[in-house]
This record gives structure tokens, C-alpha cells and sequence, in this order.
């Protein structure tokens, strides 16, 4: 940490925070420029959260951190890349999957007919929610344990694992039952008792980016999990919140390349909630790939305009079938035109 | 709600959502324009959440709609503006509080000075946190039932009621024994497992804008509690995230303006979330209070270079007394020259 | 200058950024901690353009600045309140003004009722566009030099000098004889070409703060027009684009504090443009005042529903009236209600 | 459009309006609802601007457009796509190309050098800047016409067109001179005087996105130029301002997508001003021709530790050279496994 005294900063407040950092088991470097001074704590051994305070302490301007804050989650502590298994599927290094099923399950039917079109057309995991979370307390909240029943029964049938999302700690021990991946939710990102309780699950955490949260906060959500004891985690890149109307949310493929430059963990992306408009999701799908991601979540339903929820961003089974066709081909430009 | 077709929609895809706005349970009314249609769904009795899948029919452009998400919370239903009690201190339609104390609950001596002193420059409640939501895993988690007993003497001792933040619903029990308003924390503001719950107690709701939340948004936070249940919700403005990074946030007063427009429920500003910096609370505070807000949350610490979080944002118990005096003087502009 | 070396950082890329350092004029302390190494910059003659290159360099992680970028605008340099004079009416340290009138000039007729009406209610300066900026092609652009003249007219009746807006430097000369203050829009806070010439003319400028701009950005641009000579600048915060899809902008009254913090000029408040909803208007007007704000810029035309641009923004001659009525009364809070 | 009356409007409010929608030349259809009435303008003769002004009528909620502002950059009068031509290399529908150079022009060796290096590697076009808008004054401002010669020279050794930014109208005739294509840049997209005089210029223009400008907004700066007399636009997406601090700017690729849908108009990425960190920018290359971009623009300086601006985010000569070569090369994902 290095603390940037201002420029009216007296004697007396410099050797003030010079004790202080002391205090706070560091060692303090002084360097005294022409206009201020600054202070480096320097050392291993310090309580960091004391010394956030100095900030309030007269003749601070600033406080200026060098080291990033998360350690088990980042590349320092560990170097190979790690490769998570959900229900015998791999994602991470290499081990690249599809997950694909409809925003909520609506019905048994509807979900089967789902399941059914997403594996023929390729897919290795479901995904489908139970439990909802919207925006108004007069929308469709999901069918709860009823919908859990539907997706053991459809991962029986298909053979693919299931995703779909815990909202509570109260449903936690329930949703493990039925579920391969427990899905944290983008508005609970920063849910930390959540997050403190999935730490002591053995079921692997998809854990979405909240629509405002940045790369770092993203990792120290994660680092929650890791810390607590869960270290099978998979981020999910979802679209932030920008000024664009006309997507739902901006589709940031710069941050899935950040966070494995800074992270050891797969990162997954969803072009379906990331964009919020059904026609420009094939490209976001072969963006995500080319950018690194390590796997694509696509909403999928059998009638998009009956959808209880995100019809408008869910594909249907004949356009899912062709998208999967698509990415199988090769990508290429050659003599500066793309063919 | 407003179908706005597309300009290459066939005369089939007009009439098949004409069909299915009137199996939605609307009437619907069409226009036929130069260039595209649009048709109108009306009626009371419709299913709006089967409507909004329209949005993935063919041919169709956008769905507009025409009125507030929200019913019970609106100004539409109700007239009278409300009021609520938190333990005998009235907040709304001319009640006006001053919150104060520090932004965790450290220790017995630290949290008591600071009762203590807000009480004696004239605060109407304490605050202070007990579980404190931290972005990383390594910061101050905030003491727990520990506070919360800490928080039962203070009031005891200085008679003000207690405002504090549950996190989960699991805390929701043991923290309606000991505070007399709960608060939801702006990470918080669409936990919806959380909303429901606190929706079943007997205590008022303190409910804080998410950081990147619409005033529409909060406003259907804030039905959740109404629509299930319970009636006492003040909303609390706390800043949203902006790119200006001097602020740790940007106090939004037209939002407290808009949603007193909007709305039949107390509204008060947080200024020191609302900005993070010292230097500019005591004007945001007056601001504020010019903008039309109920009340202020103030937090105020008896060493804030000391504070285990938030000590920058932080009042010292001299500076918010001279704040509380200032408050109370007439504030005005005459001649062109402020006085 | 601070350099933060990766935790990689090789000795020798150490030994090279101390060298690059001394090269561009500086001193280069170092400082080595358990897990990286950073380097400070010290010294007044050095070149602080070409030091930031070395974020380039191998082995560095990041460079942090420790002082403000700009000088003229701020208080290190310069500790007294600048007062700018427009046409005898002083802003600034006390002084404190309203500019009324429409958006854009419409008609001699237009111009003139509201000229009249801004007068009578007590308005101390007449703002009018004659050069709009229009997102849209098709939309109206302003009647250019035709409207220059009507705003002479106006002075010479009511007496009330004239600030209007300048969009490019071909317009600079011929705006410099009809105007006495030159607005800089939002839009064109960053238009260097017309801050350098305006900081050769002899009129004030009104720079506006750019919608996504920062206050230091904002500030930076001021610093443009006193580097190159023009000393009389008027801030104006204008509001800022955010996510809330009610208001048109965020009106960031925080900023006013900021700026006035951290630079010595007058600063006033458009809350028209700020907030671009009549209802929120006049909270938003005394809200700004209690920030500290040194005047407002106030959207007035005879008729809004006819304005041929920012109507739904406008109050209307008696809704200003009484705005300047209102906001010659005190407001104060006392007993914890305010009255 | 149609106007969204509020729910207390009275029936002279609602006539009011109806009779001011045909004033402004439109049919008015009323849609009686149930809590609610609106009221749909139709027609192709009215005058939209007038019409908006409604807005501000009594009793009238909100105006809601159902037609897009942009005429000409549009797909509903032009189903081609449009291939612009830039001194012999096409852009768009099927041709792409590569833009490369150094931000700014330093000296005639540093460009020409990175010339030399860029044409060696497969570029197809030059960029480099030689007036340079900088946030602070006492950054370096560019060359000026000097670096124009030296931009000729290059183009005359390497046969590569030459592509700079021109940021104001005073030196359009001069930049035009010496560039095949001019560029606006993105603080400059709603430069309106600086568009309407592109407009009449014979070079392309390559237009920036705003750094938070919308689509629609983007899509209204070309309409300037389109409008105006010149039909040879390429747009650039080079990032939006975003919470995301670890990055310079978002770079947007849905955006990139949505603009291909909207308009004919061929839309190239800029992934070194939109990530600002060299690390992403090869990922972000191979995302952006995957999303559908027609091309990318690189910054490539011969030595970035010494740029005189954006080093950062400069790939040197071998980085570029490799960047080429991998682009080359098909990307695919098979069986799951991306190779």
C-alpha cells in the first residue's frame, strides 16, 4: 500500500501515519518528493484492513493499493489452469462445452422437449431455472422444487448434467439433490451468506458477473468460495449494464480474456442474457469462443413467443441446431476476406 | 401495452398477434400507419406476463408499455403520503429523522461514545452494522449477535431506536429481537428470497437503492415488501455508480425527487455512502434535505482513521455535531447573493 | 510518479525503469517489499509526458499518478475565489446568478415574451441557442445569426447580458459580437480545437461538463482555456448520463462540491438539461443552491408544448415566476421537521 | 409516435392533443384502455419535430417514437451492403482489411519504421495521428502538418492508403490533401460542424463511436455525413466508457453486430483504444472478425515504452507480426475442445 500524503501535509501528520503503519505490523518507507511526500507499508506480516483506514487520517489524500486483492483465485498461488468436472463433463483448459435449456421451466413437457433438442443438437450440459428471480413481484417466479423434479427427470432421460440456479441459502441442501451445478444468479454476485454457504457444498458454483461489477469484484465473489472451501468454480460472463438500449446488457468478451489473464478458473459466457436480442447471438456465441471463453450457456425454448420468461432472447430448437452446425465450422480469414 | 410491429411484418404475423393479445385476456386495438402498425392491448383482466413473450413473436419490432410495473407502492392507489414509526421516531409527510453512528458496530466502547454522541447533537436513531457485507473475503465480516447486543444497550442507555442490515434471511429471527427498523443493503435491494421474508415481520423495512438500480427498480423492490405483507418501507438514496472516481459514488437527488413523484413512501438520503468523501457530506446533507428527502443517514465514528471499514466517508463526533448545528440555520438566497 | 512493478519484475527491468526514469528527468527512489518492488518519480523538472510511456515498459504493472494533473484551474496555485464578471453581473464568491430563458430561439416573438418574462421574475441573465446541437439531422438546427440579433435586441431592452452557445471555431468571432459569455456544450467539452480558440478571445466562457466526463477531465478542459489565456471560465454541471431511464441525465450536485473543492472558478447548475423533467425541476434548483452551487441555468420558454426543441424540460413564464419567488424563501429544518 | 397520455388526463387534455397532432400533419388514433388513454400519430407527411414537443403538453405521460430517427445509414431504403473503396482497398461486404500504424506520428523515423514494419506483416492500410486530442493541455498535441508529410512519404514508399484523424472544420481541406480516409474521432462523433463539413468533402470518413454514445446515436452522426452529400462511411466501434477499471473501455462487439443489422454501412474494430491493454488485444482481434467485423484497426508503435501517447496499448512490431499470422489461421472448436 502506498499512502499519498497532500500536499499541505504536515510533519507532524507524516510521522503520525509513519506510527500508524507500524502499528499495523508493516514497515514504512518515506519518500519525500518536491511537491509531497509518500509512504510505502511495506511487508507480508500486516493487517491490511487496519491500515485502509489511514485514508480518513489527517494529511492523507489518497491510498494507493499495488497488490491485487484476491490470492487463491489468481494465477500467482497457482499456475496450471484448472478443469472443473460437472457430472462427468469437463470445462476449463481445453474442455470446452455447450450449456443449453430454457430461461425457467415452465412445464414437464416443455422442459423434455427442450432437453431433448438440445442434446441432438449437441449440447453437454441443461440449464433451466426453478427459482426465478424478477424484477417484479407479479412475474412468473419458477415452479420451484416441482420444476427440480423435472430436470432430475429430463438429465435421466438425456444423460446431461443439470445447471440451474440456487437463490437462497434456505434452498441450498434442496437444490444439491437434484442439481450437477449450482448456479449463482448475476443480482447475487455479491450475495455473501449465499456465497459463504456454497463454499461448503461439493457440487461445482457457476458463478455469473453481476451487471455492474467489475473484473476484480467478480474474483473476490469468487474468492469467497475458493476461501470457504469450494474450489470447483466456473465464471460466467453475462453482459454489464451500459447506456445501449437496444441490447439488454453489452456482452464484455474483453473481460472473459481479463479474468484468465488474472485467474486460474474456466469462464463460460452467456450471449443469451449478455445481449437480450435473439438476432445478434450466433455471433456473440463464435465472438465468445474466439475471445477464449471456455464454454457458451444459450436459452433455449420450444416456443420463444409462450416463454414465461426471456422469450425474446431464447433461441428456438431449429435456430439452436443450426447455431451448433455453425460453430462447428472453421472461422477464417485469408487474402483480408473473412470466408 | 403497445405492440410495435415490425415494417416488413406480413398481414399473418399482425393477426396472429392480434390472436394471441386477445388469448392473453386483452382487447386489441390496431393501427395501421404509413409505414408499419402498431396494436394495442387494453383491458384490466389480461395475464401481462404471457403478453411480454410477444416480444419473440415474428414481425414483431418492440413491446411498449404504458404504465407503472407498480401498484401498491404508487401514488395511484394511495394519495396520502406515509408515515412510519420506528419505535416511536415518525419518518414521512413532514417527520424528518437524522440517523447517525458508525458504519460497523466494533466494539462495546466504540459503538456507546458514538450513541452517545449522536444523541447528544441531536440524532433521532442509531445505526450501526452487525453483519457487514464486504466485497472481500478478508475484510472485517462485522461481530454479529455480538453487535446486536451491544446495539440493545445503547438503546437502552440513549433511548434511540436501532436501524441495522440483515444480509440473509436466516439472521431475519434474531435480528427482529434487537432492532427496531432492518435494513436492506444496496447489494441487496433485489435479494427477492430476502424481500419475501422480510415481507412476514412486524418491524419497517430500511430499503436501499441499488447501485445500479433504477428508481423503477426500487420502487418494485419495495412492492415485493408490500405486496407481501408488510406496509413500512422507507427507501434510502445511497449513490449510484458513475464513472467519477473522486466519489466513491454519485448521490442521485432527483431520485429522491422522482420517487416521492412516483411514490407514497418516505424517502431519506445517505450521503456518506452517497459520496464516500468527508469533505462534501455536510453539503450533499443540505442538499438533500433541499431535494425533499424525509430524513439523512449519517455515519459517524469517534476515530474514523481507526474505523475497520469506511473510515474515510466517516464523521468524527466534532464534525457531526457542527453538521447538526448548521443544519438547524435557515439556508437561503437573497439579492442574488447566498447567505 | 509512482511505478508499480509486477511481482515478476526481473532486476534488470528494475534496473531499466530506474534508468528511464532518470532519463526523463527525474529522481527514482525505490522501494522493495516482500512480493514486488515499486519506484517513485520525484522531482519538478522532469517530463511527466514521456515518464507515462513506461506503462509500456517489461516488467511494469501499473503507474499512479500522486498530483492533480492540472494547475491554473486549481486551488494549490491560486487560494482566493475567482469572480467572473459577464456584462457587469458578477458569479463567483458570493455572487451568485440565474440564467433563464428558452433552449433555442425561435423567433424575435418568442425570444422577446420570454426575455420579458426571465426579467420580471428576477432572472439576472438571458440564455438563448441560436447553433443547436441536434442528435438528429432532421431535427431543427437553430436559426443561426438571424437569432444573434434577436438576443442583442433582447439585451438592449431588458438590459440582461446574453450567454449562448458556440459550436465551432468558424462561429467564435462572429458569437464574440452579440454574446457576452460563450457556452461550450456538453457535447464539445472535449473539443480542443474550440477551447484553444476560445481561450484567445476576450467574452467568459461557460464550459459545460461533458455527460460521461469526470470532474477532472471536466476540469482539464477549464485548464485548456486558462493555459492558453482566457482566465474567466464559469462551470456548469449539467448532469451525467447513468442508467436511470426516467430522468434524461443525473443531475451530480455532488460535483459542484467537488469542483469547488478542488478548483478556484465559479461553478452553477443547469438542473433543466440536469434532470430534463419539469416536475423534479424545482427540488433539483434549491437542492443545487444548498450544494453550494454559484447560480442556475434555468430552461424557460412562453409555450413548451410548442418549443421546437427541450419542451418537456421548459418551465413555463408563471412556473418560473414562482420558482424565484420560492427560492427567495428560506429553507431551514428545525425539531427534525422541516418547514 | 405515439403519445401515452397520463391516467389523470382530463378529456380537454386529450383533445388538445389530438387536435396538435394533426396540426403537425398527422392522423390521430385514439386507443381508449381501461386506466389509460393513447393516442397514435400516423402518417408520413407530419412534421416529427413539432410533434415531440408534446411531450411537454398537459396531461400527456410520455411520448413513445415507434419508427427509427435514421433514414439513409438505414437497411429499409438500401438492401446492399456498401463497399467503400480507400485509395484501391475495399471495405465491407466480404472485403476486410487491417489498419495499422503508431497513435501518434512522433518523428519521420518512427513512422517510418512502423510503416515499413505494418505493410511487411500484411496491413493494408496506415493510421497514424498527426493532431492528437489530449485530456490535458501538457500532453503532446501531435505534429501537425509536419507529420502529414511524413504520413505522404510512407504511403509513397509502402503503397499503403493513409488513414488520420482531422478534428476540426479549419483543417479539413488540408488533412484532405494528404489522407485517403479522414477520421473522426470519438470525442469528436457529434461534432456536428465537423460532420455537416465531411459531409462535402470526396475522401471516406471513418467514424468513431462516442465512447458512450448509443447505437441510434452513432447510426445519427453517419446520417450527418450521409445527409449531407457523402455516402462513403466506415464505421468504428473502439470501445464505451464502462465501471470495468482494469480496462482503458468496453470494447463493444454486440454493438458491432446490431450496426451490421441496422445499417449497410461497413463497421471496423478498434480493440486497442477499445481494451486499452495489450495483453487482450490478440483475443480481441480474433472476437471482433468473429463478431462480423469488416476490419480491424491496430496501434502498433516500434517501440511502445517510448510512445509519446497510448503506449500501453501498442503492440510492437513482432507482437503485430505474429497477431497477422494467427489471424491466418482457421479458428474451430470440435468435439467440445476448441484447437
Amino acid at each position: 500500500m502506498i499512502v499519498n500524503m497532500s500536499p499541505e501535509a504536515t510533519e507532524e501528520q507524516i510521522q503520525h501515519v509513519i506510527e500508524r503503519i507500524k502499528e499495523c505490523g508493516f514497515q514504512a518507507h518515506v519518500i519525500r518528493g518536491a511537491e509531497r511526500t509518500v509512504i510505502g507499508a511495506v511487508g507480508k506480516e500486516g493487517r491490511r484492513g487496519e491500515l485502509e483506514a489511514l485514508q480518513a487520517a489527517p494529511g492523507v489524500a489518497a491510498l494507493v493499493p499495488i497488490s491485487q486483492p484476491f490470492k487463491l483465485v489468481g494465477r500467482e498461488l497457482r499456475s496450471e489452469r484448472t478443469v472443473i468436472d460437472v457430472g462427468g463433463v469437463k470445462i476449463g483448459d481445453g474442455h470446452w462445452v455447450i450449456i443449453a435449456g430454457p430461461c425457467s421451466v415452465e412445464s414437464r413437457e416443455q422442459l423434455m422437449e427442450a432437453a431433448r433438442g438440445v442434446q441432438r443438437a449437441g449440447a453437454h450440459m441443461l440449464r433451466g431455472g426453478a427459482y426465478k428471480p424478477r424484477t417484479s413481484p407479479y412475474d412468473f417466479q419458477g415452479l420451484g422444487v416441482e420444476a427440480l423434479g423435472f430436470l432430475r427427470e429430463a438429465r435421466e432421460e438425456t444423460g446431461l448434467p443439470i445447471v440451474t440456479e440456487v437463490m437462497g441459502t434456505e434452498d441450498v441442501s434442496l437444490v444439491c439433490e437434484y442439481a450437477d451445478m449450482l448456479q449463482v444468479g448475476a443480482r447475487n454476485m455479491q450475495n455473501f451468506p449465499l456465497l459463504r454457504r456454497l463454499a461448503k457444498v461439493d457440487r461445482p458454483v457457476l458463478l455469473k458477473r453481476g451487471p455492474s461489477a467489475t473484473v476484480k469484484e467478480w474474483l473476490l465473489a469468487a474468492e469467497y468460495l475458493l476461501s470457504g472451501g469450494n474450489p470447483n468454480v466456473v465464471l460466467c460472463e453475462r453482459g454489464i449494464k451500459t447506456f445501449e438500449a437496444e441490447l439488454r446488457n453489452t456482452l464484455d468478451l474483453a473481460a472473459i480474456a481479463l479474468a484468465k489473464e488474472l485467474s486460474h478458473l474456466p469462464v463460460v459466457a452467456d450471449p443469451s442474457h449478455g445481449t437480450g436480442r435473439r438476432s445478434v447471438i450466433p455471433s456473440m456465441c463464435r465472438a465468445a469462443i474466439a475471445a477464449g471463453a471456455d464454454g457458451l450457456m444459450v436459452e433455449v425454448h420450444p416456443c420463444p413467443e409462450r416463454a414465461l420468461s426471456d422469450g425474446p432472447q431464447s433461441l428456438d430448437l431449429p435456430a439452436f441446431a443450426k447455431l451448433m452446425r455453425e460453430l462447428e465450422r472453421p472461422m477464417t480469414t485469408r487474402a483480408g476476406v473473412m470466408v
